[in-house]
């Protein structure tokens, strides 16, 4: 019918705008979340004696550690201007960078629960967050040993591969879902409503959300190429 | 390399369980909400005195009404077994009937806050809600006008296409995460923690949610036939 260049051209130049902006709201995302974190609630420290402290590391490291890092190894695809083979790599590793600090991260919220004495696993948040990530660890040793060993058969890479990508885009937005509860928790908690400092969690979400958004229409885009 | 037809006859036959358990899902969740709202929170009502009663009526309606209908609207290409117009208008119109409920929905919500005298739009849920709505109002008209009316060119439609699909998939998570947050946000407020309630909840937050990860699914394998 018509040329088909032509879209894969305007798709290309769309996909590489939307990465771009997949780009800022993420780091968007991270400066918000450090302002949030150090000026309103005092900073973030793993080892500190103030229980207040180690919970914060918690929402760092889930959207900076898991999510964004996450979203970097979705888009390398489109970012790494290298062979196939390189592209692989670069979207293992950060799926796997991704997968320890997201540890790190879980691990903060359970240590500031036990110090405080409030009981695991209650809240929404947590049930969709403890499954995200297991399933997310599912999908990583899933991903490893069929699309990553040499061994593999390219029948089971060509069968697995719309579960894979289809299968990884519901865990980032399960992902994406999981954060904007966790910041809806604290704040409807902290009891912040009217106040700056809620304000300015809205606009964390908001560049959350969006981050998630442009990190999908940007594989998809770059898919239609 | 594989005969095509192979995968062409998994992938239909795996678009047709995945959009199975989306109906189940979606009627599990229609079913806990209704548990919830009239079990625990003594029932909807529009027009009641009782400004709780009103605002009861918005989770149901954002999650039956709103929800529930465009995910019916996204799945209609697959579940409508007919001539291609008819699944496009069957598309049309349970989206069409979407956007009318979700706008009673959130009436109910700005009469639940204007008899209660709480401002508006304050919170994370309200910001990512009215945004998510508005974008729906939009990709509507959009649709209509591209892809229904009969003068519509083939090269608009083939060009808006990826948009369309990719949009409303975006909108689709946005409004299971403004679910989520509105739940979550109820939840906290109510200081549910450890309670009967708060399980059905989290219940009903999770059904909403793989009732949105299934429709996805659903639709990204219909597409792969
Ligand atoms: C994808 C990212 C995230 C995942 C997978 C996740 C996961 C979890 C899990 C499993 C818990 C339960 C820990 C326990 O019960 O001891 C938890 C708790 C918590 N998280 Fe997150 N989280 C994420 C992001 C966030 C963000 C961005 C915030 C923002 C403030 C947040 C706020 C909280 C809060 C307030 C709690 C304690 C209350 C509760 O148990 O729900 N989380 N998170
Ligand atoms: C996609 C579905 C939904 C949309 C688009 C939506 C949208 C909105 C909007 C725009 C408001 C602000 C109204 C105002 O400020 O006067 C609001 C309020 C509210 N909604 Fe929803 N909602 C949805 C689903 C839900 C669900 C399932 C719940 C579950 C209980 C819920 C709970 C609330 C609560 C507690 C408020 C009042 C507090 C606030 O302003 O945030 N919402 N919603």
């Amino acid at each position: 019918m018509y040329a088909m260049d032509t879209f894969q051209y305007k798709y290309q130049r769309a996909a590489t705008r939307v990465t771009i902006l997949a780009h800022l709201f993420g780091v968007l995302a991270i400066v918000l979340m450090l302002v949030w974190l150090l000026h309103y609630r005092g900073g973030l420290d793993l080892d500190s004696d103030n229980p207040y402290l180690i919970f914060n590391v918690h929402p760092f490291l889930m959207f900076f550690g898991f999510i964004f890092m996450a979203g970097q190894a979705m888009m390398a695809y489109k970012t790494v201007r290298a062979g196939r083979t390189e592209q692989k790599l670069a979207h293992a590793f950060f799926h796997s960078v991704a997968l320890c600090l997201g540890i790190v991260g879980l691990h903060a919220v359970f240590k500031f629960h036990d110090k405080r004495n409030i009981s695991n696993l209650d809240s929404l948040h947590s049930w969709i967050g403890i499954t995200t990530f297991s399933l997310f660890c599912l999908q990583w040793l899933f991903g490893i040993t069929v699309f990553l060993f040499p061994g593999g058969s390219d029948y089971a890479r060509t069968r697995a591969s719309p579960w894979h990508v289809s299968g990884g885009r519901a865990l980032l937005y399960m992902a994406i879902c999981t954060a904007l509860t966790g910041l809806m928790e604290k704040v409807t908690f902290l009891g912040l409503q009217h106040h700056r400092e809620a304000r300015l969690i809205n606009f964390l979400g908001f560049a959350i959300l969006i981050f998630g958004i442009t990190v999908d229409i940007s594989v998809v885009l770059s898919r239609y190429i």
